[in-house]
């Protein structure tokens, strides 16, 4: 752990907010564009976003082995695939550069007016090209609620639940950075009691509120990562929604799992947060129900205690709240998760990305989609405007936002993925 | 379609054997290492390789817009991002330069040292950069047979089926080129009657016999592709080894579908065949059973005439051919795929990997894996050595072989998936 980096009670040079997700002790990593429309991996401290490509460039990491553009980069991954010693090193030296008694950076206005920027001058990008992304089923209470809806109350767990960390691949062309409105998507369903599908606009588009972690380059094809080695391949994590069409999922997803139902999109928060800055919220995972095989056994704390919530904004209208969780109730955590993906020989890659599965917690306001706020429809969410939910409307805006907090360590946040929903799209007539 | 290129009656001045897979009609590409271990972008003729990356610095594409790196590539996927225009100029123009008649290359002894290589000489790398890999699970034989062993044979097809391609997302970094073996993977397995898994390697580890078509970027998030302009966008075809280990998918598959039971290793042949080598062997896909959605009803040939075969080869003994199938076996064809996929807005990049699913015949000896071929293990296949399968043994060869022929057109073949099953992978001591 880089406790320099972490101590409470560092301060930045830099003007920051008391209660900022971005205090200098967080350091994320990011790719933005430029006020010149320069591409640039940077970090962000309060509302500024730093670019350290130029810091690079004008020498300020020197010290630390990296190649001359390892920032002047569209994607994290060359960066990430150097290794949790890099990151550690650059994040140290980031948090010495913007220590308040140091004046390398804070005298030299020259060089400030060409690293910082304000966050409203600059335009955040996907921070990592992603080569595969899997998304898990991961959190007990979620698997539990959906059982319970769709297959059986009394024995709403499938078999293989409490044994392995039940998986499945996404599409990683349609994840988009916050920011990116979505088009409500169309396709096959099949009404109540019909006999053939239909097509049309989905009627039952869903969030799931989930994180991702992005991985480093691991193993070789043919070689499990041991559970107690998977966090050194564990770059950091993002907040994640993986938009769902609840009809369009149902009727296509027998026997072989979801695929239209979820590709038209998946939403990122734009900052990486290394597990190095979540360090001091380090927390245990639930009591598991039952003893799980060798390959997943796993000591101390491996999951992180990290406060989630959900809100829906009508256009032109205020948001509500509709739903507050924590990443700490998963059943699996990451680094169970990681050894179980890699236990018969799948390589993992740099820029790989991770979903938790949709995170309930135990109580009916921690639910993580609609289809659980809502039971299935059955019981409408109330928003601050008067109106209510069942699912997601066009025009709706979902907001997603997660932060780590507790006496004695400073706040680490995530920031936002808000997102738009638009309606179907009409093709152009000619 | 490129007549010039396709007349059965061109011939080259290269020395080809008269059964080849690659005549002069066909002009795949792929990607190699030379014998000065330069990465580049070529073709092939007869058991030559072709160097384009050095064929264009000497000015033979000088006609064709081409960036000058554009062949200097680790992958085809900027080439292909180029679009279907380009890719067809270029194989017009390599068919040109190595027509018997044309002295511009057959008569310069230096250019032809510089840019022709013979097979052994080089090696055969992935020809694409995979971005996502998506299998469909499109033969009818194929679902019926699983579902008459798994479920029910008076209602083997599940009610979606001849509604829709039946897909799933898989995982692209564990896909290999013919030639790199792959370790037995093990992981969880329920023993029959047993309540709880068990941890160890696969029993019923089986090959599924594949074509895969690689894309070229064809749309933005949101936007469909209409099923009648489906085929701009497909560059062309592979042999696609699906490997799957039976006994861990049926443990984990539900209900989110297969993961470690195939995500240790897909093979693919290395050399892509485009649709206009293909194009003679254009052929009617088989009459539809019932009436499709709009979105997927097309007009006109959409399917090719590819005769496929699998063998296994025991360590140090003669191969068996275990299967004959056809790719014209297929219920859905590309077109309907590929409609289907962005039908809600899914984007297609370049490089992209669409799996046909296992393509199965109707007759016993066309089954397109082994869990069919042996009948879930109750039928053992007989090999030439006097022995027998249920499934794949470590240390046998899989070889998958295509190719197409008829009076009238050149053959047009796309050589070979050869890969040899290693046992499990033991880490090393320290």
């Amino acid at each position: 752990m880089p406790t320099k980096a972490n101590d409470p009670k560092r301060k930045t040079w830099l003007e920051t907010a008391a209660d900022t997700d971005f205090p200098i002790q967080n350091i994320p990593f990011g790719v933005f564009l430029t006020r010149d429309d320069i591409i640039t991996i940077g970090t962000r401290i309060g509302d500024y976003a730093i670019d350290l490509g130029a810091l690079h460039q004008l020498g300020y990491f020197s010290e630390i082995p990296l190649t001359d553009d390892i920032f002047l980069q569209d994607s994290l991954n060359d960066f990430i695939a150097d290794g949790r010693k890099t990151w550690r090193a650059v994040r140290n030296r980031i948090s010495e550069i913007f220590e308040a008694n140091n004046p390398e950076l804070r005298d030299n206005a020259d060089h400030r007016d060409t690293v910082i920027f304000a966050m409203d001058e600059i335009e955040m990008q996907l921070p990592v090209q992603i080569g595969d992304y899997t998304d898990f089923y991961s959190s007990k209470e979620h698997a539990t609620n959906v059982g319970s809806m769709f297959r059986d109350p009394d024995n709403a767990l499938l078999p293989n639940w409490l044994h392995l960390p039940v998986a499945y691949h996404g599409r990683s062309s349609s994840i988009i950075p916050s920011g990116i409105s979505v088009h409500r998507p169309q396709g096959q369903k099949l009404p109540n009691g019909a006999d053939k599908p239909i097509f049309g606009p989905s009627r039952q588009l869903d969030f799931e509120l989930e994180m991702a972690f992005i991985t480093t380059a691991a193993n070789e094809l043919g070689q499990p990562i041991p559970v107690d080695q998977a966090e050194e391949y564990i770059f950091g994590l993002v907040l994640f929604n993986d938009w769902s069409a609840r009809d369009i999922q149902r009727w296509e997803y027998m026997p072989l799992g979801p695929f239209l139902g979820k590709n038209f999109a998946s939403s990122v928060s734009c900052w990486i947060v290394t597990l190095d800055a979540l360090e001091p919220f380090r927390t245990n995972s639930p009591k598991p129900d039952q003893e799980v095989l060798p390959y997943l056994k796993y000591s101390g704390k491996k999951t992180f205690d990290i406060n989630l919530e959900v809100s829906i904004q009508p256009e032109g209208k205020e948001e509500t709240v509709v739903c507050k969780s924590n990443f700490k109730h998963l059943y699996w955590n990451m680094s169970q998760q990681l050894a179980h993906h890699t236990i018969n020989g799948c390589p993992v890659n740099s820029g790989d990305m991770m979903g938790s599965g949709t995170i309930s917690g135990p109580t009916p306001d921690s639910y993580g989609s609609m289809l659980e706020l809502s039971w299935k429809g059955s019981k409408p969410v109330k928003l601050n405007d008067g109106s209510d939910r069942k699912f997601i409307e066009d025009n709706d805006t979902v907001i997603m936002r997660g932060h780590c907090e507790k006496s004695g360590a400073a706040r680490i946040g995530f920031g936002e993925i808000s997102t738009k929903i638009k309606p179907v799209f009409k093709p152009k007539k000619k």
